[in-house]
């Protein structure tokens, strides 16, 4: 078992945390991971119950760079706040590891966009340096960056479902942006994280929908960078499902000619041809939230209107794995040149 | 007690038409429903368990024009299904009673519209001739001829809540037509109806959300015809939601000029000035589906975008209330004359 | 409206005094209750969100005993935390107003019974006193002390659902207490309040179900009391249901002597004869939570077994209505000689 | 991949069956299962529907001994109704098939218990034979008589919860039966089937609770004859909750004499000490409904009462994993020689 990659995860306890060290632990190529944790922070006595699918009680250790590199640690995790990630993975990188990190501290090169996190234009020299450096995590668009990346910034998970089902069009030249983007989200309430409040309470979700967050939600700046878009081109609104865990994303948009159903689905299959993550529907079927549940998957279909001009996308995944921590162990398997789908089957 | 209205209502047993006999019990200037069952079908014997709320058991009686005319009944409801309305209603209408038909078989005046439920271009003469009469009941719009109308089309859920979200816009010439309406809309499994299928299994549906009828829900040809709007204009896409009743819709427009969000908040208010049961929130706050649930109220609010055009509507309503039953009742009061409320507060 | 009774409501943004108030509004016999909120905490902003089917926004007023006085205000309602309860009752009481209590405070005469809320043996003169002439306010079983009591201590949820379950079977002599009886109760989880924590945050109860407080919750004491059950006779097992509302006892008794079930229904009939809120079921139809939710019903049901001697007692109930401020309401009912159902319709 | 088992499943689009042939094409250690239908059942269309997380498309097969031997199948899996199982699992047997049946078909050896599955005192020789040969397959007490079975009945999804929690008890004399045992069992909606009926439809289940089968379900006889208890020793009552899949019963006995809660947790851990499947936890910390979902884990927790003498113990598992689909690749991988956990993990 020598010689194997030993990786450390920062914020285990999160809904992302806790699926991504399940997900190292069966994993096959890497070893038991190691949980870190942050100085004044207790360890916490319910990992039996943070846990409960694992075979044995996890420990934490505290946040010790020296101890890390000694137990061979190469790699790691940042399952933690993006104020947290902010601070942590400078160190990180100085210190000589790799990190992947899932919160959005470094997934924006844009001053401007960023500007939603509270990070002023730049914190410091090194965070301007590593902001330029940080790789955006999304295998099916930026698999050759990824995989000499010393920072991953792994993608937000609304951003994912979003920009996987424009991509193949925009750069079929089929999206007519100036029409303007519409995509109108829906998310579980893993999303929204693991601290109780009042609008995580079970009595307010149940049984409700409600959208948030109009016009201005984090992860804009993630696909207008993206995808190069101008921010007055999209529009994406969120609402917060009375389920755990899932995504769909609903997109409308504009061709920019007359086109027939089956152009547009060879233009994805091409796009994703070589992609294990990404499935494309036979048009008219449509993907639901739980065909990718407990999957890396992310799942795209569509419906063209009569006109042949106007087109409604939808695509699901699993905000926790898709959308978090199963694209991360995909972007640790193309960091190291293993097989993309290796841990996430 | 004499001499107040006795309704009768036929296909009691469906999801509105249970919600539609409490509120009939309830109402208090009406007498108690008279239930109807069609012929060939059984009384069902499980009336207890469909009306727990009610305070005694109900019985059945068959669909006898004569005899429901000796027991002094004048209005007709019908909760059934669209063939079954198309073929009673005229029946109803020359026996000399009232009706108010909650089906889709009386919205449409346009023949290209009527044609997904089936309808040929006209089934008969007098169908034609009911189908210029009929008078589609959405109170907020058409009260005037509602107080009148012989045949009162109760308008479908998903209609409700969007004609009630555009009709303002519209009429002030603030919705850029041309330039598209995308409505996004999602409805609690009760709108789906009472029959047992793999997609209303509790298994199909919880932790799940899907899309479905994309570009052809029989829904659009009401809001079409209502809004005079173009179909091409018009995108609509409904949704099942993981919950029992409740429909938001989340709909997206461009304005024709830039606009303050005061004068859009104006716009509504005083469009709504006299309405009882539309409630326009002050943007940015928005509304949540557990805020109209049980109530027949539909609530609207916004969202305005930083460059003044591009607006997010959200409304919401339960659709067994102002999108079935509880309208179905604001109808009834309009035709004899009554508050608007009675009945429904 | 002069001389129509002025309620006050301490606590009105709890789950259950949310539900009050509402009620209170409706109720038609009563004035616009006033709203008190306790010094140090603020009105918060988010009334129109808490109160939604409410015709007006509503405002809170201090807690100032002279200031009510002057308003006309006789009957205050605290649907307070019980350690609130405890302290503001005396001196309401010394005031000369009625008190309602919701919570736990009142309603244990056994000081062992209270040792779990944490309550010394006495706290004080006032309290010892005020704890004899507390009235527990289950109006099926004390409707006359409520009448003409200063304190109702409002009897706890899965306590009220426990109680009207055996009640009739004891008083008859029929149930055989040393054999043991089982409560297994589910509940939903507004039952659990309104503060958010881990354990109500909707990852955590959704798709799930959990027992708590096995052997040791508050309402053992109620029960035994009320019941004047050996505490070793009982065994009582909440757990938690993913659902906002609504509790099913399911109870399990060994009869005194072989019964046949028509002496059984017919036990709980006489019993419940002359009681608006209780519904016995014939058996072997069984109520289900959805019968009763969002009324004041208690209703029950039963099954016997083939030996004639153990008995299945199915009890449901909706926790915010004949489970706190349905029973609150019936109770001011009793004090103020008013219907039973006046404003529970 | 020549020389490793191929299996054959009839009955694969069930709830039960969708979770086997996922089990057994990530197994790794036997090939693609071979699906069979019926003759006179159509193969359906939504394949890709019902398997959305297999990697290819998904043929039927008409079941047909010759061909199926010809492929080199010497397992058959039945996931069929016990009508179907009662039929087809003879006919295998005599062809040469090993069989494990999911159904209620083979599980009952004494015929009073087998008249609730409306089976004959005996149907037919074969019947009567194969049922005294049949081996009832739970690992955890029958795995010697497992691994040499020609036809294994893969026991009821309640029955698996309640026997793994009592044997122990029971073995070491511990548990008072004439006191009574209780159990209060409540399961997810897959438990009831996929078949469409108004008990499953999404509004009847979502925000309610009900019992169903009180002292009649036919988990029953499983029960007492593994535990060989007397019929009257034992209440089960089942209930329905609103989640898609989990079981939690909450057991209630009385202990022969006082005990100390470490005995019992060493009697729990003992009997289970070389078992991988069953997890015992420190009391009184109680397992919960999310903490076995998705794993092969029959959780196991206990509360003691403070006479020492009531016990209440709460068993976990998934009532499509342990208590069906995990269970039979468990059965498979002992008849077979394999790990008992190769293809759980």
């Amino acid at each position: 078992m020598t010689g194997r990659l030993r990786p450390a995860v920062l914020g285990a306890t999160g809904y992302a945390g806790v699926e991504l060290v399940r997900l190292l632990v069966d994993h096959g190529w890497v070893e038991k991971p190691l949980l870190l944790r942050r100085s004044g922070m207790g360890a916490g006595s319910d990992l039996a119950d943070l846990f409960p699918a694992l075979p044995e009680p996890y420990e934490f250790h505290p946040l010790d760079w020296v101890a890390l590199r000694k137990q061979g640690v190469k790699l790691v995790f940042l399952a933690t706040p993006h104020e947290i990630s902010r601070s942590v993975a400078p160190v990180a990188i100085e210190e000589g590891f790799r990190v992947i990190d899932l919160s959005g501290a470094w997934r924006l090169k844009q001053a401007r966009n960023r500007a939603i996190y509270g990070f002023g234009d730049e914190d410091s020299l090194t965070a301007a340096e590593l902001t330029r450096k940080a790789v955006y995590g999304l295998p099916e668009l930026n698999g050759d960056c990824i995989s000499g990346a010393a920072l991953v910034a792994n993608p937000g998970c609304y951003a994912t479902s979003i920009i996987l089902a424009l991509a193949p069009l925009l750069q079929a030249g089929l999206l007519d942006r100036q029409r303007g983007i519409i995509c109108d989200s829906k998310s579980g309430v893993s999303g929204a994280g693991k601290e109780p409040t009042d609008r995580t309470h079970f009595v307010s979700v149940a049984d409700n929908l409600s959208a948030y967050s109009v016009f201005n939600h984090r992860h804009c700046g993630e696909i207008v960078e993206q995808l190069q878009l101008d921010t007055s081109e999209l529009v994406f609104t969120p609402h917060l499902l009375p389920i755990p865990r899932g995504i769909l994303s609903t997109i409308y948009v504009r061709l920019t000619r007359t086109t027939q159903a089956t152009e547009i689905e060879t233009c994805y299959r091409e796009f994703y041809a070589r992609q294990r993550w990404v499935r494309v529907f036979a048009t008219p079927r449509l993907p639901q939230i739980r065909f990718s549940l407990f999957t890396n998957y992310c799942d795209l279909g569509f419906c063209l209107a009569e006109d042949h001009q106007r087109l409604v996308i939808v695509s699901c995944l699993d905000n926790l794995l898709k959308g978090a921590a199963g694209q991360a162990i995909q972007n640790m398997n193309l960091m190291y040149g293993w097989k993309e789908d290796q841990g996430l089957r």
